[in-house]
């Protein structure tokens, strides 16, 4: 697996319970997924040379993200490297220009949107009204996106444009909530999907999912299913694919964002699922049949936790576990910063208030919002 | 911990969890768990030197079998070493003199026993019936134990004294089936039961567990359960102690084997209780609070996979993927050999015949015994 963060260190136990060696080139020895694999390499995700070293000594090789080069993908694939997902597939997660464009054309429903190449694009895009501009390449929680409209300063409507790459415009959705459709597909076309969750952001970064998402239709949460699996074969993924969705206030869906890896929207499956997502994803990069994603709890609710002020978690870890016995904790390694994603907890059962309020008192407590 | 095999293996998911980083004492770099943590320590758990090596890079000391000399854990111990268990609790399950001893000064119920030390006090202990002779060191899996009567002849008899350590008799006790009660104990006091299991052995090795036991009455349930909650107070144990039961015909509770460790009755944990055995042995010996032990379904069924006749694992792996989505496989990493444990599976839910068919399946798949 290429990248050495959570999402790494999340597979590692799903590869000691399948009796996979997971390697893990890591950016450095104390990168979260780092601390607990054998021998991790550290090593440039950038660099093809690094990349060709450690694809050597692997089976097939993954990702924890999206940020390897794709000349560099298609380059250890012309090596006869088993690269999963491929390059092709992994490319709309990678470039959101070239996302929009296959679903459109495989008539997957997607806001309005444009690729835009400068402010005078934008404002003939919005026609006055909202518009998202997103770089199509490098974004992720919410860096990479700003939302302009008519009113906005002529020099923020520029800032996109500046890094150089094309820029995406997109009308701003009129959105209910967000939902998350988690499938995961094998190189010969098994899939499975997982139950369909609510996503709540703040700041563009999920804070909270609930699983299944509550009081879905069970007509939209199989249209949900049926985009996700239709994205999936269409595409040629293999691994999990998260597709993100817009619920909109009248009842449609539209997909925001594709990820091809385990996604934050499907970290409950860790102790909420039948299997996890980390579990799916390896038996499907590594050609093994798929475990069933069912849920395992009327609901299972997620929040992350944040790094806050309090440097120190130790302390307020400890008293969320006396608190309360039934939380699953889940801690990344990773040093406190205020917004980090420094982990996460999880709670499952019958009554969705508990739930919730167990999950973001813990989560609150550990950020230092709250003290008792 | 100290000691490469499967149960540190399992420890290895829930420190990921828990955000510890877990160390390793390992005999060779390609022990089962040596294979799945960062930088493991190969060195010889029989050294004094060397455990005081690892230790100095650990915060507290701990174990996944009983082999370490207890004069060895008591030297670090005064060398401030933080050994949990600490060696005066971890003797009564090195010692199975010492355990019989104490447990009887505690009033707990055990079978009749002697230490004897020669075959004319094996005879004069059976008094004409069948007796079980143990060497009272460095058993597992039935090594080290014989059942002997009248009818035996000398040089049988005999063989259990031939290593010189001191043997232990006790009465063939006549039970309808095995138990066992998990607890798990925190330095401060706190302790939590799991349910108490029904353990099913063949040739002396544990190949299925169910929990809870079925058909266990609740009142020998809460007598098991303290029982064990008695022995790891009164003994001063920190991290999961096993106690294995006997039920006699009778209906009367007698202590067989105590160990202190993540332990085989246990492992249904991991797929089937809310906190597993390996994360509440972490958090005790952390001193972390501990988790709930409660079943998340009504019946959990795991059966141990042995190695047989087939060298090769891995084909007849995909096939009970295949065959069985809601089945949990989990597998040591350990070339196969005949009767060796290198993996388990676990499935629940409500139908114990059902759980037993799928789990007995795929372990005698596995095998070689069956293939279809």
């Amino acid at each position: 697996m290429v990248g050495g963060g959570q999402l790494a260190r999340m597979t590692q136990p799903a590869a000691v319970a399948l009796g996979v060696r997971l390697k893990v080139l890591a950016a450095s020895p104390e990168e979260s997924a780092a601390q607990v694999v054998n021998d991790p390499v550290v090593a440039d995700e950038k660099s093809l040379a690094d990349l060709r070293a450690f694809a050597a000594g692997c089976d097939v090789l993954t990702f924890d993200h999206e940020h390897v080069p794709p000349a560099h993908l298609r380059a250890l694939e012309a090596d006869g490297v088993l690269v999963r997902p491929g390059s092709a597939a992994l490319l709309h997660a990678q470039d959101k220009g070239v996302m929009r464009e296959r679903l459109t054309s495989l008539g997957i429903p997607c806001p309005r949107w444009a690729v835009v190449s400068g402010p005078d694009d934008v404002a003939a895009f919005a026609a006055g009204g909202e518009v998202v501009l997103k770089t199509t390449r490098g974004g992720y929680d919410g860096k990479g996106v700003w939302l302009v409209s008519g009113d906005t300063p002529a020099e923020v409507v520029a800032e996109p444009f500046r890094a150089g790459v094309p820029v995406l415009a997109e009308e701003r959705v009129d959105y209910a909530r967000e939902l998350s459709a988690v499938v995961a597909r094998s190189p010969h076309g098994q899939a499975v999907a997982y139950p369909v969750v609510e996503s709540v952001q703040r700041d563009g970064i999920c804070v909270e999912v609930v699983a299944p998402a509550p009081g879905l239709s069970s007509s939209l949460a199989v249209e949900a299913q049926r985009l996700a699996l239709t994205v999936a074969s269409s595409l040629g993924v293999v691994g999990v694919l998260a597709v993100e969705l817009f619920e909109t206030t009248d009842g449609r869906l539209l997909v925001n964002e594709l990820a091809m890896r385990p996604h934050n929207s499907g970290h409950w499956s860790i102790d909420g699922a039948v299997t996890s997502q980390f579990e799916n994803h390896l038996r499907a990069v590594l050609d093994l049949p798929l475990g069933s994603p069912a849920a395992r709890a009327p609901y299972t609710v997620m929040v992350n936790v944040l790094g806050g002020d309090l440097p120190e978690v130790y302390p307020t870890y400890r008293h969320i576990m006396a608190r309360d016995p039934g939380l699953k904790v889940h801690w990344y390694g990773k040093g406190v910063r205020p917004g980090r994603k420094v982990g996460h907890v999880t709670a499952y059962g019958s009554d969705l208030d508990d739930l919730r309020e167990r999950t973001w008192h813990a989560a609150d407590y550990i950020r230092g919002d709250i003290d008792e």
